[in-house]
């Protein structure tokens, strides 16, 4: 008997090598059909259309960042497990680029698309819990300031470490920097000092993520 | 005698209008011209499609961007002059919002279009060298340590800014956060610090973006 939810992954699997290798474009129903020996009939009966091949490509990426989480929360504490879980999608490898390619292709559709953008919405609360669960821990060992607000140290990290992803896949120059030295364990370094009281700049007066 | 420029430029504005108050998928030919009172055969002259439509649109905005960026390096210095670089495209407001929304759209399709991602690494490139250049003033007035390598802080902090814009547009949360406190000012504080030679955490050894 066949293990439908088995395949369906199988055939998504598939796809996301299509995307690491060719890109978002090239990914099509024919296309998986060739590469994996499964006819589009087969396919077809997984997944009615192209965008909703996609779509399934899309699910897949999100559960092999969660459980890519999972097992960094399992295995590592802290600092450590905060940098895997923001440097886990960051496109340094054919795997994490196929899961930036399909993120970033419904990103934009997810901005018009209601049920779409609530969907990438959990996704993205799912990402920050996980790296706010590994900032309170780093607090509790003593490793990050007690005082910081991890909520929102979380967001503002996961926005990094998504932004430079998404200018890495349009800037090269982006892409060598990435690839030469982590920003991420270099803004979280900068969370490991006290901001002096004194502001000498002319900016605005500080803004900081204290908890009251 | 009609000014095409002129007349193209007021086009793409109603164009961002329209994309600020109902998005891009209600930005249409018919549409501008309901908005506009031009007629659809005018506008047609100036693009000729949809699609052309809409990279006026996203020209206008790096334009708009570009202007921005320009008065504040003449009006503001240092840390001022930074914060308002970065801040210049987050959507907090309805000029802000069409911005980011047009721009997000043709990330995605400058994933896979060769033209259209060089002409995105063109503004990314812009935008990372007005902030590199207003690092090196807070840097000349003692406002940030001299050993930051400015290029790599401006990488960062622009793909900070972009990464957060393009979340808070998938989730209200980020938004609102936005909305309550600049991250933008939050981590240039940071940059103003030392960060200690004694690493407590279990990090990796830490990268610096020193210059040589």
């Amino acid at each position: 008997m066949v293990d439908h939810n088995e395949r369906r992954k199988q055939i998504c699997d598939v796809l996301l090598d299509i995307v690491s290798e060719a890109g978002i474009a090239a990914a099509t129903i024919r296309e998986v059909a060739d590469r994996s020996g499964w006819s589009t009939g087969v396919i077809g009966h997984y997944f009615k259309n192209r965008q909703d091949l996609l779509l399934g490509g899309l699910r897949r990426a999100a559960e092999i960042l969660g459980e890519h989480n999972t097992r960094v929360i399992n295995t590592l504490e802290g600092i450590a497990a905060l940098e895997q879980i923001l440097e886990g999608s960051i496109p340094l490898d054919k795997r994490r680029l196929a899961l930036c390619r399909i993120f970033f292709f419904f990103y934009a559709e997810g901005m018009t698309v209601a049920d779409l953008r609530q969907e990438l919405e959990s996704y993205l609360v799912g990402w920050r819990k996980s790296a706010t669960r590994a900032i309170r821990q780093a607090q509790a060992h003593g490793d990050l300031p007690a005082d910081l607000e991890p909520k929102r140290v979380a967001a503002d990290l996961v926005g990094l470490a998504d932004g430079l992803s998404i200018h890495s896949l349009l800037d090269p120059r982006v892409m060598s920097q990435l690839r030469e030295q982590s920003p991420i364990r270099y803004w979280i370094r900068r969370l490991g000092t006290e901001v002096p009281s004194g502001d000498k700049g002319e900016s605005a007066p500080p803004t900081r993520y204290a908890s009251a």
